[in-house]
């Protein structure tokens, strides 16, 4: 079976924004074993997708639009491709309550406008998917021998839709099942797994082995096809152990959310209470921890000290030491997790400081970030040097100050070797 | 003039990366007046990018293919051109050189493989794009009416070979140009913003107006085609004035990067300094104004008050105050706002409170939040009810923290009326 993704907005033509739709979707789409031969981005343009989709049909059995489903007069995607299709519209009174809600429970902040209820407009006979993340439904309908598949275009929509929706109705063609599981790496770059893992990867065939770089980390997927679920877990088990034995402690978890959820079970299941003193990072810590709904059965809070005024208001970080030792120093950032720490009465205290860049650095060089952990027993602190890039930097100094958490939860040492 | 982007990569169908390459050459198109009306992506295979070239052919006049150019087996770009246009390939000798040369001043002596050599067979009778940035050098030819570019596909030399070699070459095909403005706004929705601008937005061809959701807020652009500049502008200032009208204050810049960055001008021009507390938005305010380079000339920083503990170490945020108002409520929002103002002593505090969802609320529901703001002029604070999606709700309240401070530095009120 193979898939074409035609991503509609022009939005994508004028170059505001990359196409991330279609690399999330096709990657999906990957661990489902449906083959992507072509990504197709149009315009707002009904003639133009019309003949996108004309192109399409001749060529692919999956047909996946992203976009065009709102509610301005540009959202043409489900009109056309109705029309494509020889389907009329209908309105769905079940959608358009839904959309009327969607706006009544936000009272306060946005009135509905009657082009909102256009979206209530679905090809007939498709599944409806409903769409909990905003107003624009999507649906999923087989015609003329091919799937159709109407996700919106906003990336949050787009992925939590495939996700809820799109994924279900696309293993449902298929009689073998994909199953798959995700091996998550941290300290340690794409190329250097890719390296480690080369020849494994070559003679792999069914279950596939495929690394992907992530943000500030790798990513190894494990997918196999299998009649049942069982059968495809027997073969992907000695996969994952291979990858485990040949990567070592920087795997830091199979089919986890992230180094943060990681970190977020760890402290729970032990019943420890965090804290973080942040400079460099200005609150990206603390922001990535409370991206998890719950967050607070483990985290009290943190401080973004953004200035030396600010650093000395934590218990322990005397303007003495900042001067003597540098904003940026291993001390300071050990007398940061200390005094935070202590200050809001925690079990274990997260200290970042460094120089995000661009300029700054004084001596060390922009990139120079120390993390420290501290907990009743004892200190411990990173120096990295992260390099350029402002958001890359940040990034990576809170991977590494979640990273030392992981180790320090589960009895490994907190230090970092890095990649000879 | 229209223009096709064929980008080739068989990593971009498994969704490894995003096509970047894309993105930027349109941005690029775009101000040089080339309309782009379709982005195709194929895999390293000749016969698909064969037919991709064939259809391409057929509804462009300008083709510009990214990747496939290397050494390897898999970068077949040029030969499939080639051929689908009736060129013969040429060994160019002086390429040859360039890329001997390029092994040779190699800092780490890698040894050139046969292979490279692969990259200096061109198209007969092509312009040579000569890539200072790698080995692979692109090209540009005239045949059959159609205009075709060939660049590399790493983003780095495929734009840098862009900006010096095949804008040149292009801005030679055209005498028009091409101008827009970005107008911001929040505070109102892109349906409601688009009913508003309908008729305007209809009646304009050039030039024209259109509407860009983005996070939380609402993008205007203004673009037109002259023959100058000057020409330009002058056809977009009274749109970019009427949009204003109708819009009103709901604009918060033009041509700015985001709220955040609108606030940290205002800041910096009044040499103000801003402190924030925050519970439910978790740190999420303060990692968006340290997104700014130098942000630390007008933050001083912040607290995450993620338990009532952490909220009473502010001066003024009493236990008996959470208890008897609740942690989520306006009192304890002001407090939070003048107690984080007084603890570092910044010019203006800001305290956000609130139910990020999902669960959570007790009355009040998921979705409410309370942003103050507190500066020597007195305590202002907003009631929001922001729907369901956490991180929606946590970008909004972000949002309104950041709006509020807008709207008082500019001396408007900072009370928000719902779009009724």
């Amino acid at each position: 079976m193979t898939a074409e993704i035609i991503s509609v907005g022009t939005e994508l033509l004028l170059g505001n924004v990359a196409n991330t739709d279609a690399r999330d979707i096709s990657e999906r789409l990957s661990e489902l074993g449906i083959n992507v031969y072509y990504h197709t981005v149009v315009g707002d343009n009904p003639e133009r997708l019309t003949k996108a989709v004309e192109i399409a049909k001749d060529r692919a059995d999956v047909i996946i639009t992203t976009g065009g489903l709102g509610p301005t007069c540009d959202d043409l995607t489900k009109q056309v491709l109705a029309q494509a299709f020889g389907l009329r519209l209908y309105f769905d009174e079940k959608i358009a309550e839904v959309i009327r809600g969607y706006f009544e429970k936000s009272l306060h902040a946005v009135k509905m406008t009657e082009n909102n209820l256009q979206q209530a407009y679905l090809p007939e006979g498709c599944t409806v998917f409903n769409n909990d993340w905003g107003t624009a439904p999507g649906c999923a309908f087989k015609a003329a021998g091919k799937h159709v598949l109407m996700l919106p275009g906003p990336p949050r929509e787009c992925n939590a839709m495939f996700n809820a929706c799109a994924e279900p109705y696309l293993r449902a063609l298929s009689d073998d099942m994909i199953a798959s599981h995700s091996i998550r790496v941290f300290g340690r770059g794409e190329s250097s797994v890719e390296q480690k893992l080369r020849d494994i990867m070559n003679e792999l065939t069914n279950p596939t082995l495929a690394p992907y770089a992530k943000e500030g980390e790798v990513l190894l997927r494990v997918t196999a096809k299998a009649k049942t679920a069982k059968e495809a877990e027997a073969m992907m088990e000695p996969v994952v152990n291979k990858v485990k034995a040949i990567i070592g402690d920087f795997v830091y978890g199979v089919d986890v959310g992230s180094l943060e959820e990681t970190v977020f079970s760890l402290m729970c299941e032990k019943g420890l209470k965090l804290a973080v003193a942040e400079s460099c990072t200005g609150g990206l810590f603390s922001k990535r921890v409370t991206d998890i709904p719950g967050a607070s059965s483990m985290f009290l809070g943190g401080m973004t000290v953004y200035s030396t005024e600010s650093k000395t208001k934590l218990p322990g970080v005397e303007r003495a030491l900042i001067e003597k030792e540098g904003a940026v120093s291993r001390a300071v950032a050990v007398a940061m997790a200390a005094g935070i720490r202590e200050f809001l009465g925690a079990d274990i205290g997260i200290g970042i400081t460094g120089f995000a860049g661009p300029g700054g650095g004084n001596g060390l060089g922009a990139g120079s970030v120390f993390t420290a952990l501290c907990d009743s027993g004892g200190s411990f602190v990173r120096e990295l040097h992260l390099g350029s890039g402002r958001n890359r930097v940040r990034t990576m100094a809170v991977n590494h100050g979640l990273d030392m958490l992981r180790r320090r939860l589960t009895g490994l040492s907190t230090d970092f070797r890095p990649d000879m």
